[in-house]
């Protein structure tokens, strides 16, 4: 017994050393967020925490912890906890709702473990738990003080339910804080998907031909950092000015049935579902290797792949391979997030930032009364963060004087004094 | 007498083939926008078209004649009217209220004599026409019918009239078209004002140390295009959110004193005035290029630097040299905006966009009823430009299907019906 | 029993799968080379191949074998040899005198064992096994029919040996040949070693000051790697050509002890010794990086860091923390070469090229009578992989036409036979 | 007529800023290669410049002049001589036999006239005045002392020459200093070549599809720059390597055949004749831009153009638009270098480079004996220029210290006084 209590030990002293890292290179969450968010505001709250439980999230945890905040940490994805990151905040005597290893199954009974915590506040990541405390836990629900959502997706539903009149407690999108969407949506994802890719597949990006699915921020990031590594990129887009930009970016723009016989890596980034779906298997070419970097499991439809396929197996770790007709399609991570499934997410440096919006926004909606409904974070707080990035690295800022602001602008506004000239 | 007609004519020649050969390379205003605004609502109407009068102008002039307005044609400075496309456009039989070859005193007087020209619409730049007509004709500006802006500056002079209740007619603001800012700012004026810089002073960009002042669309296309061409690139911006962007892309931030002693050329781009100031002029290095891509020509304080100065000559063409002390700074095309005043302006397929706003913006004033106040273009004629550029360029879209939306979002919304979960 | 024996066939399977995923990246050496190399010249002959024992190179390995040729399989490194691969190529009959999870120790033994078997060519890689069967089997060394090098470092040790009369026998230069080290030292090390360091790290890129050691082929690939995903990079080197050509490449250059303060990660790229060394260590900025992507495990000096050190733990899996007064210094993979012991290498279609290098090599050497002494790979076989390459991509090539040739060339070598001008 | 002397003074006085000018940005010249030269070697020796006569050759000149030596300014291009330099050259005593404004009539007739001069040396440009001295003036030819050749194509002439025995004096190729052709060729011609043509024709890269021919050094530069801005690139090339290698930077391969009708813009740098001939017209598409950036007015075949075209007409200033059946074919600078004669030529930076290269150049033929035949700068002398160039930007390097060269190199050649081990 003293075997498997050291076993214990030993992984909690692994997922403690990894969360050292975490601090060590987050600066803005280890210094400014802690002392802002340390006021009281969230003394003796209830904070539930669902994120990709890794030593990231368990740092974000840990601050708001040590802020006086009563943690629950569960995971946003059955295959993303880190085990030993588990075993460290559990040492630390938080409220962990996840284990690794488990499945969608015992990921549904953890969020519903999470509901029935009673948080007062979610941190969440695409409304999983929000909807699930709805939908398992109304009481719940109707007692929620707030919600600090991460994603495009999730943002989505909220507004959704705002629009249904079914949202009694303000939430906030994490997601459009330009300090979130500028830089996790497009250098985090984009860096961080190039590498799952190259890693699981052992392949070579310079002349490869690639293709983006979705020209948003994450889409840019991705179709930016291939570029840069040496591939012929392509994109496909719905939006006709995005589809314009990616043009004039220098990729190779088009519709899905152009641009899919071409490409040998398909990248999903739409935020949507179906984004290579039964439709577009004809137009994929042998051997192409299809990964997600989205929000859902569902960018890639692996149901369509499965059900069109004579046989599929694991050519290599992570990568399923059908077979239809006399192609190989290779899906990545069995389509899920791929950067996440397939790495270990985000840089620790970005998600800094991510987690500084999300640690500031609970805050704001514990020190602040907003009306029910979809908020973002203001804008003092969001450039606040920036500024204590900059200030991390020794950057100095200057501020605008009023001299330099255009005379004829002030002279415009300030003439109507002397009235009208019409 | 025959011989100044045929240097005329020869000239008109010269000014036409130049009109055809942006005609080839304007496949929107040519055929989409051309088709658009040939409805007969523009016919009878009399447009003040005030922007840089070269060769691309002019076919926006002659596309709008074309569909039977009566176009006054005015240059937006001094410095950038092409005589030979005056030529051709009076040939035309247009009313051209600008000649090459003036200086800032005879442009006044045009913009006079264009406000004299009792416009209904004003296609503006920087408001010039417009402030100038409130000034001098306030029964022209009572009567406007609307206005379409350019740039960033000019909006902010109009929306400080509207604010001021000075603004009895619709105003709409080109730049915020996605179809302008996300390409004319961006890529145009990064382009050219570096083809400009490197032309009028012969150096070489790789390797070179160039800082850029402000980060705004302008500032970001300036920097990319600078590291491209293997230029080390420094950034100063006051807002922290887009210092911490230029951070990410690579280039190093800080405030205007630590940047400046590093950088062998600087170029403004604030959209301000003062960008590089008296209080800056310590901080130059020795034989620093300083280039203005921004609006004013005061970004650049010449008088600051003329004032600071023991003697100022000539180094090249286009290129004032300025004796400070034991240093040299050497100021590009007396500080006016370098690409147009040093070069030929923006690239033929950008002012396709640019002015198929400008074009679509007009006819949309004269074709609804807008409240007086600042708008901006419709999304959906904003989307049909970009869709008539990729068309010209045989480029597809799909759309986007149903069954690809989120749809735990409709879930959402839709189970609304069923009443509140609380 | 029975269950020891599933656990090694479960391995060799995933030792195949891995081989054959290997297989259908490698057009090169699946077609052109193995219909070359199988004419008979290496049937009954015994190879040793000392390359990181993984599935690229057992690919390598099995189309010797196929050719009629004994195979002997080793390692070039304790740290980088597959299990599975191990397992699948026993299954298969070939010889593999290496083990997984051996030490220096035991690849010393190895090596001897593999000289042992008394090769007549070897493949080597550092020319480790060379060295070894000239101290260890000088009867095997002196009866030895070629050696076929990948390295630099290899290459350099060879002709010592030639310039010392201490070479008996043909060596080729792989790494001279253009199919090599334009590929595979620039392109492939740039983009595995950035994939290590960022997946051992969970660092960003973007905005990072990366400093390369060394700017030949490797140390450009990384540089420029770096600088695309948005690094700001420095370079120290000390031949002035490379250094100016680094500057121009848009890098800072500089001294060690100019660039390195200023560095949050450092990568050798010298194939020498102590590119970080004692003398190196007052100048390393607090948490810097520390990572090898140069020949020798002596690249970064972990003894001298040992020595300075007051204490050294693992912050995270693969990186070593060195505590040297008030400062953090973090070392990855021990020293050893990040995209081999902290990746899985070069990618498949760089592996391609490079093993057909080998394998055109070791047939040339078999096929043909060359002198003892250091050659390099003719240049019609070395231009035959590159087209091969291309053919595989279904990319067509022109040829030159004799009247596309300067006529004044011709003219002037022509007229020789009319005699001297002079 | 003092009205003439005084505009003949004037532009004297222009043509002297612009040789200040790139004195100001020439510290190697100005500095270490003027301190070289003035040992007396050069004193009194006749040395003819044939390289286009602009500032940069003129300032090249004036320190040959103040070393000692007689200069003879010749233009190596009648299009590319400017007037003011040779005002301002003249001025200063300098005999100059070009004038700006002439033809090819003229320029040979000048070159003639340069022969009669009677050099001792000749920097050469494409060995236009070595060839023409061999041809006119036998008797100097016979003479002369050395030939320092800056061009790929000069120096295949005069391999030519040599080989055929009828080379009687040293050539140094200065085309192979790595000083030269590292950076002249490839970032200096990629830069200017392409704000040539965007100047002439007013258009945009971004986005624009971009072809070359060829991708030696010249190519490679304009397809890196190209790619740089947004093109998306095209290469065609007959050596597979060099395929291979620019299918890996990420350029699109392919037969002329396969490329030119997908290209807007084809950028020739073969350094041969008829990169674009008769046979590829019918694959160019309607509207493509043809420009040269190679050695020969002969690579875009013009006569083939317009033995083709039904008629030829002057689009835009310096752009001859040729009709072939319903297409239209634009050929820039009427096929001349486009960056010299659509352009001012290389950067001051640059040309400070590749004149360290040819002023060394020619004092080492005046300071040593070498045989006849063409040789290479040596290494110690390409070296120093670097050396030089980085100290003026205050750049310090490191040098190597033997205990960073390999130890088992050392090993393997010092063990051979211990016998060899066969």
């Amino acid at each position: 017994m003293s075997e498997t209590l050291s076993a214990e030990s030993a992984l909690a002293r692994d997922g403690a050393a990894r969360i050292e890292w975490v601090r060590r290179h987050s600066p803005v969450l280890d210094g400014y967020v802690r002392d802002a968010v340390n006021d009281g505001a969230l003394r003796g709250t209830r904070i539930a925490v669902v994120v990709h439980l890794e030593a990231k999230t368990a740092f974000l945890a840990t601050v708001l912890a040590d802020a006086g905040a009563e943690v629950i940490a569960a995971g946003s994805n059955p295959r993303t906890t880190d085990a030993s990151v588990v075993a460290a905040l559990r040492e630390r005597g938080m409220t962990v709702v996840a284990d690794a290893g488990g499945d969608y199954g015992s990921w549904e009974r953890e969020l519903r473990a999470a509901a029935d915590c009673e948080p007062d506040y979610i941190i969440d990541d695409g409304a999983e738990l929000t909807m699930r405390t709805a939908e398992h836990r109304p009481d719940v629900f109707a007692r929620l003080k707030g919600v600090s959502e991460e994603t495009t997706t999730g943002t989505a539903r909220l507004q959704a339910m705002s629009a249904a009149g079914r949202l009694p407690f303000p939430a906030l999108t994490a997601n459009d804080a330009r300090c979130k969407h500028l830089f996790d949506n497009r250098y985090a994802t984009g860096q961080t998907t190039l590498q799952a890719i190259l890693r699981l597949t052992n392949r070579q990006i310079a002349g490869a031909r690639v293709a983006v699915v979705g020209y948003g921020y994450v889409g840019k990031g991705l179709a930016l950092y291939a570029k840069a590594l040496g591939a012929r990129t392509f994109v496909t887009e719905v939006d006709p000015v995005r589809a314009l930009e990616a043009h004039t970016d220098g990729h190779t723009v088009g519709a899905r049935r152009d641009v899919f016989p071409q490409a040998q890596i398909i990248i999903t980034a739409t935020g949507g579902m179906r984004a290579i779906g039964a439709a577009d298997l004809p137009h994929l070419a042998h051997d192409v290797i299809l990964a997600n970097a989205g929000h859902h499991d569902l960018e890639v439809d692996t149901e369509a792949l499965a059900a069109a396929a004579a046989s599929a197996a694991e050519s290599r770790p992570g990568i399923t391979s059908y077979r239809i007709g006399e192609r190989d399609l290779h899906v990545l991570a069995g389509g899920a997030l791929v950067n996440i499934a397939g790495g270990s997410g985000h840089p620790v440096e970005v998600m800094d930032l991510t987690f500084a919006v999300q640690g500031l926004g609970v805050h704001h909606l514990a020190s602040t009364s907003l009306d029910p409904g979809v908020h973002i974070l203001p804008k003092a707080l969001d450039d606040s963060i920036a500024a204590a990035k900059l200030a991390s690295y020794g950057i100095r800022l200057d501020e605008l004087r009023t001299d330099q602001l255009d005379d004829h602008t002030a002279r415009m506004a300030g003439t109507a004094d002397g009235g009208s000239p019409a």
